[in-house]
């Protein structure tokens, strides 16, 4: 396999689709655009790409940096890149940002062909199903047949899970990291406060804001504000800000004076400043809604039958969002179903945001899975 | 003792305080007035008085309905009343909304006497300690030298505390229910989001929106679907709403479609047609910034070295606001500080919301304990 050259690393590039596209919810989207990503050589044989599906923020600038400047790199640079876990070296990689997104596949800030407006609120409620159906179509356009491996984190995971079940034959390997077979309870109830605090902001205009020169942005930096908390371990955040003041002793008033209400202002702010209001609903939603066993009456098992691939699964012992025990619902139900699986539950007190982080065991696990893949490959 | 008669259960009334209160913030409240209701009868050597302190959403009317056609009793009717744990037939029990609420106590809803307008945003942040101060005032009042037993759930719980280490020889027995002795970081972030969900409510004005006729019913509401969802167990959640729809089937919208939807909307709605934002909001800081160690550098041990108080401590399994973890943390340092303290763990799958319901083993367990406390009383 030829080595990557500096000029296949990372460069971005929107694929339009220009026949409509059949939901789960029953409408067709008639054309759509996919903003894509891409890291190293696609071989001869087509073996080798691996596509990278993100989570509820995420988009298709996985790794690396578009220039010097740049203050942060792709969002899992830690895992993707030259010499890294999922080796660019090695692995033709695709990242890519998910219909409905908000940066450059098509989704409710594009414009509608049929109204020539901006869709807003109009913008179909997209599965998971649907993504993993667009991304079948973007393997078919970069003449992939098969993936080496779908690997996601969180939603991402979700992504990875379904495409095994969507289509058997064309993945190889699924990596499926802080994930969980279908949400709980507790977790689409978090999901509904979101979407209620995006709602219910006067600035939201039954979503066609964006017409009228408006941003949610109170709604929507409440939703990441609670969001935030839940991505992460309680152990975690004391440990990082514990009952810490910006000042010395109480101020008595509203303004920030904990350590951790100013981080999560902070990180609340940004998020509203640059993301799309619309697209987050829709993407708590496609959370909500997966759900593979609901086909196969509930049983996991069932829905499991045809898969092909073979798995990697991982959880981290302090993530409350998507717990070791929802990872294990699937790692028995693959068991059961005599399924390939390797599963590790890595000790961290990073809660569900541990699987961006570079622990050690944890990267270990997945260059030592990414290895094995690449040695099949060879003849 | 007496039994009690039926006209003495329950009875509110309004007991005025015409000193100023100086308060932990430097200013003083020139006046105040506190809601209380009492059931039973103090006996002849006033020893038999059980304070219950509330939390953050509850007040004076604790047991009992006022008639017939009340919907619901008072808040901790499981606990207190003829022949119930807390024994209204052996104990004078009062309860009071706490200075700053909004049930009939002095509070962000009440006349500034220095303005002659309502306080709203111009009400003092009071603490824990000032609560405190002010129910030893109301003690003083109702001629009562010495508590049998101070009693309180969740910020309830951080009172009773409170009131040992305040006024040692003023308490014989602390009954600490699903408390903590401070707040995690993770319970100060969540009240931060709430916080900032009411604070940037467009109708929030400030604080001052009760005087031009509006509510921050959005920013309420949010607060407290957010809430709401930590006082459950994730367990608790699951087995009472699952994954199940309202209808059949998906509806690819934002409206109400999961049942735990319809439930955390209903219960959002109700509490903010009925509470005070202003209110809710200085509970949140009574919350966060209570810290009774932090007088002692740090030393829970230390700042328990002059108790008095016989400790009852009471947790819940499936409590992730203030989990086992917490309450062991105060049990430890009492322990250390050669204090008698009895601890219960309770398996329960209601989370926080526990300390309200009728689990048997708990309810057996405060029984017990005031039985004892009861004995004592005999000559």
């Amino acid at each position: 396999m030829s080595k990557n050259t500096s000029a296949a690393f990372g460069v971005p590039q929107k694929i339009p689709f220009e026949t409509p596209l059949p939901l789960e919810n029953g409408q067709n989207l008639p054309r759509f655009d996919l903003m894509i990503e891409t890291y190293g050589m696609l071989n001869a044989e087509k073996s080798n790409a691996v596509l990278i599906c993100h989570a509820l923020s995420g988009n298709h600038h996985v790794a690396g940096r578009y220039s010097a400047e740049d203050k942060y790199p792709g969002w899992w640079d830690s895992m993707v890149g030259p010499g890294k876990p999922i080796d660019t070296e090695r692995f033709f990689v695709v990242g890519l940002n998910n219909l409905g997104g908000c940066h450059g596949s098509t989704g409710p800030l594009s414009q509608n062909p049929e109204t020539g407006r901006d869709y807003g609120a109009d913008f179909p409620l997209v599965t998971v199903k649907d993504w993993v159906k667009s991304q079948a179509l973007l393997a078919d356009y970069l003449g992939i047949r098969q993936w080496a491996a779908v690997v996601g984190g969180s939603l991402g995971g979700m992504q990875a899970l379904q495409w095994t079940i969507s289509y058997p034959e064309r993945v190889r390997h699924a990596l499926v990291i802080a994930s969980a077979p279908k949400l709980s309870t507790q977790n689409i109830a978090f999901n509904d406060v979101a979407r209620q605090a995006i709602l219910t902001d006067p600035d939201f205009n039954e979503g066609h804001y964006a017409r009228q020169g408006k941003t949610p942005t109170r709604g929507l930096r409440i939703a990441r504000m609670m969001g935030h908390i839940t991505y992460l371990a309680e152990d975690g955040l004391g440990k990082k800000f514990g009952r810490d003041l910006r000042s010395n002793g109480y101020q008595y008033g509203y303004d920030v004076e904990f350590e951790v209400e100013s981080y999560l202002r902070y990180q609340g702010d940004k998020f509203a400043g640059q993301f799309d209001a619309n697209t987050y609903l829709l993407m708590t939603k496609a959370l909500d809604y997966f759900d593979p066993a609901a086909d196969f009456g509930g049983n996991l098992t069932r829905a499991l039958q045809d898969v092909q691939a073979r798995f990697f699964v991982a959880s981290f012992s302090s993530d409350w969002r998507f717990s070791p025990e929802r990872s294990k619902e699937l790692v028995k139900a693959l068991i059961a179903a005599a399924k390939p699986v390797q599963y590790i539950e890595v000790k961290s007190f990073h809660g569900h945001d541990a699987f961006l982080m570079e622990d050690e065991a944890y990267i270990r696990a997945v260059r030592t899975y990414m290895n094995n893949v690449h040695q099949e490959l060879q003849p």
